[in-house]
Formats: structure tokens, C-alpha cells, sequence
């Protein structure tokens, strides 16, 4: 069903369509989500105050909810925008950072979730484990040794909430429930760049504003991350480097590139 | 009157006397604006906390405010700043982020004009518009078609007032609402990075505090912006490559690249 | 005592075991940090909601308090950070970042010190004398006429508050109260970059994690800083490429690299 033309597809209509994506973020990755999803041609707006949510929603065409840097006050802004974002049929993707490091992440990424209104959950094997009550994060850092379990938790996770959940790393694995893909690219320097995982969902938020299917949204979002981290990292010398040229080829990806550096397959 | 001797007169100044800009900005661009001052040669302080705004208000040649991350309690932060600001005599430059796009942005940045205190305003075509009640900003991104409209709501805005308007786009506009200037230059690549406009506000910034002309500030402030954009396109491959080369030329730019790469002229 | 190859043990601890670092630290430079963290080959977390600070400080190898952008919710969260850490013996790190520019900054900073949880205090000449109770701070710019001043400032403090201070300037100075230690390194850009000494007191908070004498992590620490500077500035052209050249180095430094470009020494 999907392929690297899916993945090409959604860039060239993101870039053609130029979507407003409306972030509840966390504070370490503002300026770089900003800068992705300026890059990719999406047109990002940052806020937080329930005064003005409901304006920004009815002109975005996603939202982007990430728990980073999470506060009482933030959690009620973004409870109050997925309702709205509910309410005017907005795509919503969530971005559980760091749950199961504590419960105030791992209850607030589910409370988001039983609200009903995520189409898409993007995070690391921990993350989606720790929503899907397996296991337990003690690092923030992501590993490739925990695929199976990471798989049937994304799959629970999935059909629990009704929506596609994308888990990053060394292989990308994307799910329905049903089906799973996996998406082979990027870098190794990946995990060295703060916030690369919020720029996966920040993009994936820019393709959920295109793409009616969020399944697909999620495929071309974390193919486009592959591409990109798979262009940068040739001109790169370290993860500084190779963070500034991530954001020129989020810029600069071709078809081309795009089929040479990226792998879809459904498994 | 004004020239790219200006230009270069102030950038000169800036770098020779180090003048210290408090900003009480938004979360997106925090790390670029501090940045971007310290590379063209001057102090930043950021802070919000009403218990020192008065001590380092003090200290400081001049205030930035930005409200484009805006909660009720930065705003307070805000208007407390301008009106110690407005007692110290110290100018202030305001960025009506988003403006038209909320009422919470268009309200806030009206209110803090009603105050009087604001030497300088610093926007897009759509916020000085939405801010001059002309039209309403749809998507965050400026356009270079309606500069008629643009530049009649920045001579309205400057006289009601009384301060000088910069309105960023193609080609700059600067007035006090009698006199118009334009500022060529720059790179097509600027608002395809975060917060260049913020940058902008803050370069202003600087400007206006070791010059006691805002309509001469905001000239030179925008003069900077424009060498440093074209000096910095010459280097990069896409906008992640390009806000870091813009930085350093914010550093290197020499009257020879003013001369080369800007053009100011009255129309 | 000390010598290049304590801060060579410690970068070769630190990327070996990854260890955990939690701060609480200002917006400007949460980015920054946490990329030189991981660049570094620590695992970075930023967290300030007190609903979640006892489970990620269990889970931290040591704590960054930095008052940055200072507001009272956040001197809530630093303070119930600092006892928790306390109470589980992970070594804490202050940054006093503008101690001196304002009573909210000066008092906080002292405060956290008289509560007896800091190890090591990282910050520049004027913060450390101001935090002595010697002087004011009027620039926020680091300047190096005044290491004699500094020097018996850092001393005080160290003696007083039984923790190793560490102050950054063209030559860096630590000490326990009783041996002065003097790195030479680095590069004229790093005052330029906003949040080198952030980044400075982040690093010293990763060598805290994985070496239990505080006054050898703030020598190994700063010794980092003094390597990776010294390696970046031969690739940069000014204060932008260098900050992400900076990065790449501190991911890249090798034990050569030390030897080559940084001198320690008992003065």
C-alpha cells in the first residue's frame, strides 16, 4: 500500500500547500521544530494561552501536542486544545516525551489519549512500551534491542486509541493495529541532535495536515525524516553539523533522494 | 537624510560601545536573538521575573518586547517593563508576533502602544496592518504583494503613536509616518529560518539604544539585518546553513559589504 | 594533583557510561545544553514540574540548577529539586548566570548555597564576586582584569559553602577553597556564543555524575570546554559556525586533542 512514492508525495504537498502546524511544545525544541517545519514548507505557530487556542486552531491544520518540558498550566492548554482541535476535525499527533520516566508524563500522555481525538502517537520503543503499561524508561535514550516488544506495544497502543503510532530508531516501525512498515534511513548522529524525535512529530503533524489518512501521514512524515537524516549526514562532521544540514535537507530532498536513501516496506 | 553610511555608522557603534538589551521575548527565539546581539557586538539579558525587571531595566541602553509565545503573566511582565522603561527613559521596541492572528496578539500589542512608551515597531506587513485594523493575518508568513496597504498602515501606526515603524518583507519599509525608506537586500532563505524577524527586533534594538533617532535606528537596524542576509547567502546550502551563516556575518560585515549589498533610498 | 589526563579520564567516563543529567535551567540555552550533553555522551533530561522531580533525580546521575531566566515558580522547583537531590546524595551544580545584576538573581543563588546540596559553582568573574558580596555586576560580559578578585572570591565561596567553584574567563580558575587550578584552552568566540558557560556548568554536571570529587569534575569539566573551543575555532568563521562546530568537537575530542590545545596547571 505505501511506498516512497507515498513518502514523496506528501513532501511535494506539504511544500505545495504550505499547512500551518500549531505546536503545544516543550521549551527545548521550539526554535528547532520551528526551523523543520519552515524547511519542510510547512508554516509553524508556537503558543500556549487558552485565550487565543481556538483562533490559532481554526487556522491551522494540525496540531502538534508534545509533553517535553511539561507544567500544570501546559497540560491544561493542551487538554484544551485537543478538545478544540476535536471539535473542528483537526488532526492531532501527540508526542509522549519521556513517558514512563514519570507518572506525570505517562498519565498525561494517557489522558490525552483517552480524550480520543489523537490521530497519531509518534515516540521512542520506551515511550510507546511505557503507554502500552510494558516496561519502564530509565534513560531517554532509545535502543534497537527491544523491536518485538515495541511492535506489539505500538499495535496495542494503536487499537486501544484508534490511531496509527509511529515508533523512531534505528528502524522506524509504523502501525494501524493491523499493519506494520518499517522504515529504514537516517543517521547514526540521529540520537546525538536534542529534540530529533520532536522534529519527527512536528513533521509528522505537517503531513497529518495534508493527508486525510493518518497512516500514511505517519509513513511519508518518518520517511522524510529518513531521507533528510540520510542526506545530512554525509556533509556532517558531528551531531552539530549534521543538525544544521538535517534542516537544509528537510529543504533540499529530492524524489531522488528520496529513493535512494529511504526504505518502505510493509512487514 | 539616511544612507548606508547610517548603516554602517551604527553597526559601528553598536560594536564599539556594547550596549546592554533586555528582552522580554518569546521561548522560540530566545537562543537566536541572544545570539544574534552578542555577534553584532552587543550585551543581552533576558528575563521576565517583575521582581529584577527594574535593576536590570536600569542597566540596560534598551527593552525588546516580543510577544510571540504570549501567556497573561508575560504580559504583565510587559507592560510593568515598559511603563519602568517609560520613567528611565529608555527606548523600547515592540514585535506584535502574530498579531491579527489571535485577538490576545492583536489586544496585547495595541495595549502596549496606548501607553506610549514604544520608540519602535518592528513587524510584517500582515501585523502592522492587523495592528493599523486593515486585514487579518491568515497564516504567519509575510507576502510582498500588498506593500500599498502595508505602507499606508505603518504611516498610520507611526503617527497615532509617534514612533518609527519597520515592516520587514522584500524590501523593507521604514517610516515615522511622513518620511518612507526602503531597504533592499537580504536572502530569499530569511523567513525560511525561525525568528528573523525577532532578530531583526533585537538588532533594532540595539540600534535604538546608542542612537537617539528611532526612525535612524530602525534604518540601520534593518541596513544590518540586509548586509548580513546577503553576505550570509553566499555561504549556505539551505535555511539550517543559512541562520548560522547569518550569524556570523552579523559579526564580520564591513562597511564594504553595506556599500555592496544594501541599498537604502527615501521614496 | 590534577593534569590533562584527569580531563581525558573523565570525557572517556563520561561517554562510556552515559550518565543521566537532569536540569533545571534557564529557556535561552535548554537547547544548547541538552545538545552538548549528548554530544558529550551524556544523556540530557530538562524537567521543572515538582510533580515529577523525585522520580527523574532517581533516576539522574546529578542535577543543574541555573537561574538564567529566573521567575518564582522556578525558585520553587530548584529549591525542591535541591532538597530531593540532597536527600538521595546526586551531586548539584549551580549556575548563578547574572548573580550580581539583580537582587532576585544574587539572593536565589545564595539561598541554594545555604542550603549546603551544591558541589560546585560554575560561573563567571563577576557572578562569583558578587555571590562574595565583592562588587556588581553591570555587563553580563566577562571581562579578565580581575582574577585577583576572582580569585579570593572563588576561594570564599568554596570555603563557605564546602564545594568546588569553578570561574570561567580567558584563563578559567577552580578551586576547592585551599588549591587554585588554572585551565588554558578554548576560543575568543565562546564569549560571543550565548550559553557557553551554561553549556560549561552542564558538562561539569556530567563529569559530577561520573566522578566523585567535585573539584576533579570542574577541572575535567572546564577542560572539556577548553579542548572542544580550542578544536572548534580552527573550523569557524565567527560566533555561529562556531557554536556548532563546538558541538561536533565535544563529540569528536580526542585524548591527543587535550594534550595538544589545553594546559592545567597548579597554581
Amino acid at each position: 500500500m505505501f511506498s516512497v512514492n507515498t513518502v514523496w508525495d506528501n513532501i511535494d504537498k506539504v511544500r505545495g500547500s504550505g499547512p500551518v502546524v500549531l505546536s503545544i511544545t516543550n521549551y527545548v525544541v521550539m526554535n528547532s521544530t520551528a526551523n523543520a517545519l519552515l524547511s519542510a514548507g510547512a508554516s509553524p505557530i508556537m503558543a500556549h494561552a487558552k485565550e487565543e487556542l481556538e483562533e490559532l486552531i481554526t487556522i491551522a491544520g494540525s496540531l502538534v501536542l508534545n509533553i517535553g518540558t511539561l507544567s500544570t498550566g501546559w497540560i491544561d492548554s493542551m487538554r484544551f486544545a485537543a478538545s478544540i482541535a476535536a471539535a473542528k476535525y483537526k488532526p492531532v499527533v501527540l508526542d509522549p516525551v519521556g513517558a514512563g520516566a514519570s507518572r506525570l508524563r505517562t498519565e498525561t500522555s494517557i489522558s490525552l489519549l483517552e480524550e480520543g481525538c489523537v490521530s497519531l502517537v509518534r515516540g521512542n520503543a520506551s515511550e510507546i512500551m511505557a503507554l502500552a503499561g510494558v516496561g519502564a524508561m530509565t534513560r531517554g535514550v532509545d535502543s534497537c534491542n527491544d523491536s518485538n516488544e515495541a511492535e506489539t506495544s505500538a499495535k496495542t497502543l494503536a487499537r486501544k486509541y484508534q490511531c496509527a503510532v509511529a515508533v523512531s530508531g534505528c528502524v522506524d516501525l509504523i502501525t494501524d493495529g493491523e499493519t506494520v512498515y518499517n522504515i529504514t534511513g537516517g543517521s547514526d548522529y540521529m540520537p546525538l541532535v536534542t529534540g530529533m524525535g520532536c522534529i519527527a512529530t512536528a513533521i509528522c503533524g505537517a503531513h497529518l495536515a495534508i493527508c486525510e489518512d493518518s497512516f500514511a501521514a505517519a509513513v511519508s512524515g518518518m520517511g522524510c525524516m529518513a531521507a533528510a537524516g540520510g542526506l545530512a549526514k554525509v556533509a556532517s562532521n558531528g551531531p552539530g553539523t549534521f543538525a544544521v544540514h538535517f534542516i537544509d535537507a528537510l529543504h533540499n530532498v529530492t524524489e531522488n533522494d528520496i529513493t535512494r536513501l529511504v526504505e518502505v516496506r510493509s512487514v
